[in-house]
């Protein structure tokens, strides 16, 4: 059932942390997709290592360069995974790719840090839906599935619920400023890409993934990127028209703005 | 009342609608400011020959020069409002300057247009309270009043419905993504700047002036400048710290994120 049996899936930050563990899991299913394009910034850098290895032995996975915050570099992207889908539509995009500056506090954080952050975190999934639109479309047309899924056509945005307003001061010990300020803006942008993209037969969801073991998570997190990432798989394939333009937590629980 | 009796006030984007006519009504009040700051891009300009006339009749109008997109001019500004308040503190800063790109939905918007919206509506409102927080907190620690209020500190973002995740689809006609994007960031602003200087004794609250005839808001809008800003100063007055980090409209009613 991973990822609603999406034939095509691509990912953004997928050299690390959630996005490495989501190709691993995507290959570990029963029935793998046809194609992942597995994207990071630097495919050939020592942190891409471990991707790497996963190519090598999967011939499913797609190595591609990609940096969201690079908006010529998104478009190029998408000119080389059309090129590899040979006529295929694409199912599933996953915009997992995100930064996050534990010391952005009210007292510290400045016009470029907020900037930054926001190029990265909303306007990189912003343009990544742009570029990879007439993809996502045509797998929705070639799809014979009725309503929406993962499996016929979706955006995740990999989201957060320290982009949540209503929960802010249950976290607030980590102000995180930058960060939450992005993240409430990547939740409205998936509101609003549901309400244009749904007519296309496009699902738009946020995903919060929990508080994971990662480099951005730290070794504190609550948990595994194993169990996470087990928890966003098995989300994936109950997605349907009435959690379009919803932020969900890796257990298909519903979080309000 | 008006303003909850606020003896400084500082507002941004005063040269023309809401700002402008806030200043009108605050000068029309029984018992006006001792001194309203009014900032505006370019005081000389012509597009600020109404605002100078009002300066000009009344000298507790003080003019001065702000651009929110330019933290150097935040800073400036800052150093001038001091120098002119000559010990005494800045009871209310309302973050009022914004910026509305019609034509801004998924299809048509770019990078450059979601960041430089962002700058102004967001990333703007976090420098100016920044910047204005030592007269803030000084204005806040020379009052007699109990739990937070108007009169004695506050920032007032205005913010926007559209801005609200949950209400998108009511007035998804217009999309305006990188508007939405940017007002959404500034909910969560406004959340987060009310638990932070809440122990400074800061009231924060995001209002929505409801759909008015402004530039922006075009001769099709619901309310005259005229009620939408009486609607606004009524509300002043009556927030306390239960409202603190909440979006409210002109009446008062709040809006869900
Ligand atoms: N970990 C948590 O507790 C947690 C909680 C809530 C939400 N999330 C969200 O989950 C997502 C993944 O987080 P994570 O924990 O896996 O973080 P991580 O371990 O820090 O990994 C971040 C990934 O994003 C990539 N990335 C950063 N900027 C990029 C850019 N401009 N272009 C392309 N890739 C870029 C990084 O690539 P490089 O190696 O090139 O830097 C890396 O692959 C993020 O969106 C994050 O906000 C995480
Ligand atoms: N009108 C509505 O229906 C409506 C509805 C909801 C919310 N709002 C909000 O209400 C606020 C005021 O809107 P309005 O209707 O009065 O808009 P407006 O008529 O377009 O006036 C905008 C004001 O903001 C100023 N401004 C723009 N960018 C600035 C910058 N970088 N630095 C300083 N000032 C800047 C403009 O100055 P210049 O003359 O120099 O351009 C002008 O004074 C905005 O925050 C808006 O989002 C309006």
């Amino acid at each position: 059932m991973a990822a609603g049996r999406a034939r095509t899936v691509l990912l953004t930050g997928s050299n690390r942390g959630i996005g490495l563990e989501l190709v691993k899991q995507l290959l570990g299913a029963p029935r793998p997709p046809a194609w992942i394009f597995a994207t990071c910034r630097d495919p050939e850098g020592p942190r891409a290592q471990e991707l790497r290895d996963l190519a090598s032995k999967h011939p499913n996975v797609v190595l591609v360069k990609l940096d969201v915050a690079n908006p010529s570099a998104i478009t190029d992207a998408a000119k080389i995974v059309e090129g590899k889908l040979n006529g295929m539509g694409l199912n599933l995009l996953i915009n997992n790719a995100g930064i996050y500056t534990p010391a952005a506090s009210l007292e510290t954080v400045d016009a470029e840090e907020m900037i930054r952050t926001y190029k990265t975190n909303a306007v990189g999934p912003m343009l990544m839906a742009q570029a990879f639109l007439p993809l996502l479309k045509k797998a929705a047309r070639e799809s014979t599935e009725k309503g929406l899924s993962c499996s016929k056509a979706a955006i995740i945005n990999i989201s957060t619920i320290m982009g949540s307003i209503e929960k802010t001061s249950e976290s607030f010990c980590k102000p995180v400023i930058s960060y939450r300020c992005s993240k409430a803006a990547l939740n409205m942008l998936t509101k609003c890409q549901a309400l244009t993209y749904g007519e296309a037969g496009i699902l738009c969801v946020a995903l919060h993934p929990g508080w994971v073991k990662t480099d951005m998570g730290s070794q504190e997190a609550d948990l595994t990127v194993d169990t996470s990432v087990r928890g966003l798989l098995s989300v994936l394939p109950i997605l349907s028209e009435k959690h379009s333009g919803t932020l969900l937590n890796w257990e298909g629980k519903a979080i309000p703005w």
